[in-house]
């Protein structure tokens, strides 16, 4: 830090993402990327002529992207925010509904970055820890009066938490925002967007970076009603109005509508997903019941990292966290069935050396 | 506002981008873009094989682009950071070198989003007026102990202050930094990039939007020492890793790299910039000396606005400022000869009817 730093800087604790190493070419199951490439009409919507058009700036209110995600979750424009990423809009929620006297509540195992933006806008946090077999209980979050912030199916552990579960603490206490974060849902996970009618003080946030192949175009949404929607418009005006720039607006748009790729490219991962977890399971690994495109899994055989460290120098790299309860634990995202085919084989001639 | 918003986001005031009004085609002069395209090598860097990759997420170190303009402004990539836009970076900056006990000085007339992050970081803002002529005297900052903020050459105005000037700040009190937002130095103006190598206080905030013709790919650099861009990268891992997309590094590297079409393109837009404010001069306009991509006139003939509404009505946009001192001058973004030769024209024709 320079001599200059503000003191509010000091105190940050900055989020670190999944490597990505560029010292050989690995098979990356570390960041929960799609194996897929985007869809065909993606490539098409960035055409030449749009290309040609870069000098001018993005449309800030991003319509035609907002339009063709209000349609495909039957919303009106007013319920929808497109961000650079989730991770900006969850950052203006945290902003629109946190601050002096209003604390946020979170998992203890759940997506590292909720604490981070905490402390960037100096706001309390109330960790709370997911019961002994990594499911979360909502009767823990019942009487918090705090904004609440749940990943569903959770971020780490892929476990999914009935809508049903979430209901009841929006029912509970309508003063209170209760943010779903979706990032991982289309994996077959039950979505909050069917409440949205129903409860104004809830917010959905996804991502186009997992089930719609676009990681590398930085877009997320966030679902709510329109007086949320403008909250979150206010914190966005006040940070930085041009948020999302031309060519991901147009390639957010044309994924939005290619509906039939969409669905295969899940289906796929899904389908993957429960072999990899099966194989798993054969060599005698944990695996947590995942309805996100990773897995969360265990083994006696790799204590403390030693698969992530063994893996690696095999050219597979997955995701370990060097956190309490969950060291075991790796995090290995799904990628095409031939890359998980390669890391169960992996993983065999690992434990034949033993 | 919602019911649920917090007292800090409830405070913002958010800043008001100029209008895209999508009622008509306007001549749009009025956000300051580029009227020229971007780089043929930037069509070309952002390939259908790149398209492909979307599904990977950008390189959160932006490593391409960072050394491609490492290597422009002869720097080492650990003095630059690359942003969402230049809004990005200065929001940063905010959070990194202002804060408790440490509020920010900028002229009262300048680009109006420094007062919206300041109530965005609940920064002590110190706001000096520029001199009556409509420039900065740098006298007035000499003893202000918290950090400045610079606008070279002013936004609104187009007036220079030369590097010499701002180096006196530097020198004056090595303790706090200087940031100078020179999103419009390329027109002209006297960059303080050459002042990098002896001021390790000093930052430059330069932006993609105007002399590189890529407004739309929403792209900000930021240059200084080591010290301070690793401080910003706190603050930038703090909020949003991977700012910056895919497709926009491509076109940012390809664009730092076409110095050819970059001195073209601007020596266009001076050409064009000189030749409008003589024509304005000529119908009795007061234009004050301009170095940036638009120029900043009045007329007593078009007081209060009247000139931006009368030329809306032409189908013209230009920006008008409702705020003291500044409310019988139009900023005027310099677009093709021919766009401006028709502004012109439509001006003479005003004044004829009158």
């Amino acid at each position: 830090m320079s001599r200059f730093i503000s003191r509010e800087a000091g105190r940050l604790e900055p989020y670190i993402p999944g490597e990505q190493p560029m010292d050989m070419q690995y098979i990356k199951l570390n960041t929960n990327e799609s194996p897929f490439p985007p869809s065909p009409k993606v490539v098409k919507a960035v055409s030449r002529s749009e290309l040609l058009k870069l000098n001018l700036y993005s449309d800030p209110t991003c319509d035609q992207l907002v339009r063709a995600i209000a349609h495909r979750y039957e919303l009106r424009p007013e319920q929808v925010l497109a961000g650079n990423g989730s991770d900006e809009l969850l950052s203006f929620a945290f902003r629109a509904f946190c601050g002096e006297g209003k604390g946020v509540a979170f998992p203890d195992v759940s997506y590292g970055f909720y604490k981070v933006w905490a402390a960037f806008y100096g706001v309390e946090a109330k960790v709370i820890p997911l019961k002994a077999d990594f499911t979360i209980d909502v009767d823990d979050y019942m009487d918090y009066s705090g904004t609440i912030l749940l990943a569903n199916p959770n971020a780490l552990t892929g476990e999914e938490l009935p809508a049903a579960q979430i209901q009841r603490l929006l029912e509970a206490d309508q003063n209170r925002v209760v943010i779903v974060d979706e990032a991982y849902v289309d994996f077959g996970g039950e979505s909050c967007v069917p409440l949205l009618c129903r409860y104004d003080n809830l917010l959905v946030v996804q991502t186009f970076s997992k089930s719609r192949n676009l990681a590398g175009g930085r877009l997320g949404f966030a679902l709510g009603a329109p007086d949320l929607i403008a909250d979150l418009n206010r914190v966005k005006y006040s940070f930085n109005p041009y948020n999302v720039n031309r060519l991901s607006i147009l390639a957010g748009a044309a994924a939005m509508e290619d509906e039939a790729y969409f669905k295969n490219c899940t289906a796929a991962i899904q389908k993957t997903r429960d072999w990899t977890a099966k194989a798993l399971e054969e060599l005698d690994f944990t695996v947590l019941p995942s309805k996100a495109n990773f897995i969360f899994a265990a083994s006696k055989s790799f204590p403390n990292g030693e698969l992530y460290r063994k893996l690696k120098e095999n050219g597979i790299l997955v995701r370990w966290f060097d956190q309490d309860r969950i060291r075991d634990f790796y995090r290995i995202t799904i990628g095409s069935a031939e890359q998980m085919e390669q890391m169960v084989e992996a993983i065999k001639k690992l434990l034949g050396e033993m």
